[in-house]
């Protein structure tokens, strides 16, 4: 893991926000920057990062190493759902996560990374625990929707963050969080009116309330959504749109906080 | 509960599909009809019902009985959370849910009711056990949004709902799914063009597949969701539109299928 430059979980409170959609076509912005790239999804109840990206789900090892599915030339991927037979997750229990993770951190080939970009299970559960104290992650990315709901949750997800620097077991202790993303935070109608879907200002909010930049607004999209389902990462097939223009800026705000950092 | 002519529970497999808004919105649709009905809400984890409907959160007792809140003049409300400190869900477990269910079945003075409408957390727990072994419950009414994944997750409800009718300790041998409702289903933008969010047909084909009506088609409108917000239930605050005709809709074919009953 020495051999990964930055490692970036993306969390968020509660499902349903959109967390992997953000998780995927962040790497894939970063892969089209020219960075290497990784991409390891350990959110089991998302939906399947692997299918997003159009790979098919066979796991292959060479001398005990796991190697990663690959996305064009520089996004290396490897996902749980590797490791699971259809309907496994119900008996996916604590200690087999840890081991997995520590598998996926240790045995995979990552090779060098510039980045490597964690999806996380929605909350803070055995998943986050586990990966904090396991490899020194230097930054979250937190990933809401305007609702206040989504708010509350999310805020849990932060402290977690947070604790993370001090926690005696945490290999974690520069980690910080890089910022918040709103997502679903408006709809472009076919002639140009935008309709706040989920209410307004809930990002900033959330972001002034922590003390950490509001990243990017990334718009409802259901074309956007359709081609997530047809593993085409818009990033990548659905250019010149605000979808796309919104995963650009992610990128460079992140590059810019991580500048800050060093 | 022999004096309540018809009891029906809202179900959905999964949160976030919008379970809460149609309860309150068909109960206030109900008694615009002109009957006594009254409005159970036994999800703790969704948003609070008797905030949707601006009331507040005091319960009265009189000679060992409970009041209920009273919406208008012939819709009467009890929800869980007039029995809950704030945060208190957390405690909440299992057995005592269940006592607090059959005495909101036992002792609660609902008097007369034509109709009494259930919300049920999502999924099939301790709740909907506990109520359909409890009292003779009529009709379900199964909440689903577009979604493939949220589709899944309703059926897992819909097995439930049948599987009631056999069920040894079951009170609920007559009980019938109604039919699906399908929410979020469109957005009307400002100009009038019409936006599927969450893709298209999902609610017909769960219908087909359950062989159960398609009850109605809500749509998304984020003005409705601010009302709710405030109180204000949109069938009685925000008249001649789209998301108040689809419950004037839903109201007529609820009581098709229960004259089809009997």
């Amino acid at each position: 893991m020495e051999k990964i430059k930055h490692k970036i979980t993306v969390m968020s409170g509660k499902g349903g926000v959109g967390k992997s959609t953000v998780s995927v076509n962040l790497a894939v912005a970063l892969a089209e920057e020219g960075f290497n790239v990784g991409l390891l999804d350990l959110d089991l109840h998302g939906p399947n990062v692997v299918r997003m990206l159009g790979l098919n789900d066979k796991l292959s090892v060479d001398n005990g190493e796991i190697l990663p599915a690959y996305y064009g030339t520089n996004l290396k991927v490897i996902s749980m759902a590797f490791l699971l037979e259809e309907g496994a997750p119900v008996i996916w229990r604590g200690p087999i996560k840890t081991t997995a993770i520590e598998q996926f951190l240790a045995d995979v080939r990552w090779g060098e990374l510039d980045f490597l970009v964690i999806d996380l299970p929605p909350g803070t559960g055995d998943e986050a625990l586990t990966l904090y104290q396991s490899t020194s992650i230097d930054g979250a990315i937190l990933v809401t929707t305007p609702q206040v709901v989504a708010l509350d949750d999310v805020k849990r997800a932060a402290k977690f963050v947070v604790e993370m620097r001090e926690a005696p077991l945490s290999a974690s202790k520069d980690v910080r969080i890089l910022g918040v993303v709103e997502n679903m935070a408006y709809l472009r109608c076919p002639n140009g009116d935008v309709v706040y879907l989920f209410g307004k200002g809930g990002g900033e909010r959330l972001a002034q309330e922590l003390e950490v930049p509001l990243l990017v607004k990334i718009p409802m999209d259901p074309k956007a959504m359709e081609m997530m389902d047809k593993g085409m990462p818009p990033v990548s097939f659905y250019r010149s749109t605000e979808f796309e223009q919104a995963f650009r800026e992610l990128v460079g705000k992140i590059l810019e906080e991580l500048k800050g950092e060093s």
